[in-house]
């Protein structure tokens, strides 16, 4: 007998006769004799709604009672999932975040788990009860009611399997798994059978949007094993886990790609000490992320600095750039929206050499520029024009034999 | 200054633009220096919404989790509320039932308001904060939702500002007060300025669908003064309240009427003790609540016994009483739910004389045949064909010149 968290995410219970599926499912998995929790998302398009509720209110809503508005569509979906499987015959119980006591900072709309209550839950289980508890949200010390952000959900899956030291956690999503990379943009992608925590971390920050980042941070700290499997089919997905020997074997794991950033370039950088400070310093005020940052060595007392951000920061962040570029004496201000970044990742790489050459050859065969490149341990990426993106990908998963994955 | 609770019922708070209304409306009670409790309900619709999201997973939803879902239409609505008037610079904070702490018996579904704790309200009025609570909601005993049925949010309001001991209770809803009778049927009605307790009760439990039973047995258990107005245009509506001395010279306050019921009428019962006792505990076992009950002396040994029950439950209602009927050996079993019951409302009736014999009289002149009557101390029914109902109440409302109230 395991003790398994189940999470189905929105488009699982996306409309009734998804919800008396995921009930089937989970009663599967009861009666193979297991004890199982379920976290779910609200029905897919709700959250949407009641933000556009919002919306119509104001431009800023007040984010305490953002927060008791879109928690709604949880509760929602967790009672239409407690009524499916009792009314199947099976006891259960919907539980919110204040209920079992899902406690957070007071941090609202994108507050951080602080610790989960399993009390009520385990005594639930004992009684041979299906606990269903709403994902995303969670009150602070005050009793309000909080959420976690976009895909909170599945932080909360992961939160409640660590306090419960569940064997594991199931992520039920609308995808197989996780995949070499994008299979609509390259046919050749295989499906991994695993994966660890540190791969998956980079593709979730570098635009594989199958698992929220800070779930996984949740589940490598706690060593909490996490199946990403589909909703809508039977079958093995894709284990998100510790690194193995065997993983290490296979050099590169996952192509991934992401559209949506921008870059800036600053000219004639006075190259001298406190300069990047006083940029960078500026465009984190303004909460603009940067990813990337590149400058190359000067020549005659000046350098060339360019960095990447959100696309959608890209206004704001081209107001506060000139401002400090006048500041600073510096030259122009260019910026293009027009790229995309192109990453290899595996955990692999510790171990191999040779991975830039490969992947800076096969780009180089079809002609595609590179203008920027940034590394980790276990990535690399490259910045290059956006309409290569799909070829880019297509050579990549080519260059390094992913097509023959034994993952 | 004041301490007022405001309750907007669900066409109140329809849509977007009428919850601006809304908040604009109990900001000008605020500016006028009130402090001022706001009770929500569901925004109309929504509560029909989810009811039919449980009914299509299944025909008998878990009453713990049918609260859990329903109960989140009025966490929209005050969640909404408050944004609104936070935008607009006034500071406001929703609760929940959970969060005030509305304490109920565990009947889902039904719920009966045990108490209400003041002290995070009395907070924040004191901090000058708008307070906005949901309707309809509450918590049990072990911190389950239960929601309090149709028009609970009525009984919210009034248990609120019992609890607060507010000044009064202001009813908003989509009639300009309450009526001498309902003026789609009769031009002639007149908007009362105040009325009694037991008058709106007996009203209330009579057909008139502005506030419920048990929101008008709480406010005279606590004698908590409502004002019942339109949140649609300004004005006075009428109050509901202690009974006082100008009350009593008005015989009559108010003609209702009721299309909801069937008669059922089981012939020759065997009159002996018991008999009664038996139809009408099968009757009440099977849920179902008789209204009138009409028996005639006895002839040879037998009588008729007549009773009316919501029309609705008729069907239910014949199954038991043929087999009842049976056991004790009585005639046939009839029924007729083409009736209406008809009545006649006002606490003058106490020390006036001759009401019945003008509300017969009047009737009679039109032809119109009495089947049924029943008499409290304050009020006279009748009940008749349904299709006399529009002419009977005309007729009546006509007899004790109800379009010249004082009142």
């Amino acid at each position: 007998m395991a003790l398994i968290v189940q999470k189905y995410g929105g488009s699982s219970v996306g409309d009734i006769e998804r919800v008396r599926k995921v009930a089937q499912r989970v009663i599967e998995a009861k009666e193979e004799g297991n004890q199982v929790v379920v976290i779910v998302s609200a029905m897919a398009g709700e959250t949407d709604r009641l933000i556009g509720l919002a919306d119509q209110i104001t431009e800023m809503p007040n984010g305490r009672e953002y927060d008791v508005l879109v928690s709604t569509g949880e509760q929602v979906a967790v009672a239409l999932v407690a009524m499916a499987l009792e009314s199947q015959g099976h006891p259960a119980r919907s539980f919110l975040g204040s209920q079992i006591r899902i406690t957070t900072d007071g941090a609202f709309t994108r507050a951080r788990i602080l610790g989960v209550d399993t009390e009520r839950i385990l005594k639930e289980l004992e009684k041979g009860t299906i606990a269903v508890i709403a994902g995303f949200q969670g009150i602070d010390g005050e009793g309000n009611i909080t959420t976690l952000g976009r895909g909170g959900s599945d932080t909360t899956a992961v939160a409640v399997a660590a306090a419960l030291k569940a064997d594991y956690c199931e992520i039920y999503t609308d995808v197989e798994g996780i995949y070499t990379t994008n299979p609509a943009i390259c046919p050749e992608a295989k499906k991994l059978s695993k994966i660890s925590y540190e791969e998956m971390l980079e593709m979730a920050s570098l635009g594989a949007k199958v698992l929220q980042s800070r779930s996984l941070e949740f589940a490598m700290k706690h060593r909490v094993p996490i199946h990403v499997k589909s909703s809508f089919s039977k079958g093995e997905g894709t284990w998100v886990m510790e690194e193995d020997e065997q993983m290490e074997d296979v050099v590169v794991s996952g192509i991934t790609y992401d559209k949506g950033e921008a870059k800036i370039t600053i000219t004639k950088v006075p190259d001298k000490p406190g300069v990047a400070s006083k940029i960078f310093s500026a465009v984190s005020e303004a909460n603009i992320v940067v990813d990337m940052i590149i400058q190359n060595i000067s020549a005659e007392g000046y350098t060339d600095v360019t960095f990447t951000i959100p696309q959608t920061d890209l206004n704001k962040a081209l107001e506060v750039v000139r401002k400090v570029s006048q500041e600073i004496d510096a030259g122009e201000v260019r910026s293009d929206s027009n790229i995309a970044k192109v990453s290899v990742v595996g955990v692999g790489m510790r171990s191999h050499s040779g991975i830039a050459a490969r992947t800076f050859s096969a780009l180089a065969k079809e002609g595609i520029n590179i203008m920027m490149i940034s590394t980790s341990e276990i990535k690399l990426s490259c910045v290059i024009e956006a309409k290569y993106t799909e070829l880019a990908v297509q050579v990549l998963h080519e260059a390094f034999e992913l097509g023959k994955t034994k993952r």
